[in-house]
């Protein structure tokens, strides 16, 4: 596998460091304004779109919410989150598999910091690239679903190395798969021992309570900070 | 997004280019030795490897079969499908979102293609990347499950437009989601009006009669061409 191998890792080194130049930027932004950011990540049709939808209605009139979606194609995902009057923005990446640092930034401007606590920047659905891309959050939040199977720590490390936190959804669904939830969370908290982890089902609404609380700590952090 | 994104593309269609001229000689070896060969594709967890267990199940005493698992880490996969005694060989990507050409290629000395008729390959569980790197394949199957949502199609279209095969696993689970089968059907038919569809439950087994024998007639146009 030498040549092809070595020109992508070659490459793709180069593409990081202009990645994080960009991601640092985009930091002190959201520093400066004391914008608390989270990078979301999942396989397509975790629920990632789902869970927005459900914490922006439990916190929408305490904090003031954003909402950046990334995807290939469509606008589905911004017309979803747009119905609950907060500022969106979609970015379609046209092909890329993941959201990088620039295509953040060009969007920035389309927002007025000052009135926003939390951003929250969904990711394209994809469990391997969104997790090399700094995009210049405070932390990245990895879910996985239950239908899922419980294998995807120990098969997808690199999110969950570096991810704060793992939210496993659609535990409504866990009468119905043989997903084994001390597996997951013994296998993630081997890779990263500081991950948080949660169960909630977006469906019912179970769980959803202690992510939104440890969402408002951070948001008050941040803006103490 | 000029810098970045102009130097990623230039980038990638020489890695394609690459790519796909390894491919071609994949494609000579399959050829020459009448070897049916599937590139199978998912997001992670939508049960491709549940698949396999079933196919194999269902026609390992008709067609020989081998396997080759690709994945970013570990041997699980290959692990599961060496108990029904076919043989298997593991690729680890190690940190890569897709397998390419040039991996298939450098495990192929490990087969003995004159006793094989179908050739699975799985790829890494990623919706996005995989579709654009040709194996050397005669087919490349998608897999969705209903959990994950029935946008997928409309999502992630390069997938749906480059797959001859469309399944749409876990239709046991269908009362527990708003899965609408009839929207995935419509938008993969819009991308792909060529493109054939089945659904099955590798839990239940529902579904997968079908398959198979659309499995077995191309194995044999194969041996016969």
């Amino acid at each position: 596998m030498g040549g092809i191998k070595l020109t992508k890792i070659k490459v793709f080194t180069n593409i990081l460091q202009a990645n994080d130049n960009i991601a640092q930027k985009n930091r002190e932004i959201f520093d400066k304004n004391k914008v608390y950011t989270i990078n979301l990540m999942s396989s397509p049709g975790s629920g990632k779109t789902s869970l927005l939808e459900r914490t922006i209605d439990l916190i929408k009139n305490e904090l003031r919410i954003a909402v950046i979606e990334g995807d290939l194609q469509t606008t589905n995902d911004a017309e979803r989150i747009e119905k609950y009057g907060i500022p969106v923005v979609q970015i379609n990446t046209e092909g890329a598999c993941h959201l990088d640092a620039n295509m953040v930034n060009s969007v920035l401007e389309s927002f007025n910091f000052k009135a926003i606590d939390l951003l929250v920047i969904e990711n394209v659905g994809n469990l391997v690239c969104p997790a090399s891309f700094d995009l210049g959050e405070d932390d990245k939040v990895v879910m996985v679903s239950t239908p899922e199977g419980d294998d995807k720590a120990i098969k997808y490390p690199v999110m969950f190395y570096r991810a704060g936190v793992l939210l496993i959804n659609k535990i409504d669904l866990l009468p119905y798969t043989n997903f084994d939830r001390s597996k997951i969370k013994k296998d993630a908290l081997n890779i990263n021992p500081g991950i948080k982890i949660w169960e909630i089902s977006c469906r019912t609404g179970e769980g959803l309570e202690a992510w939104v609380d440890w969402l408002r700590e951070q948001v008050e952090k941040k803006l103490a900070g």
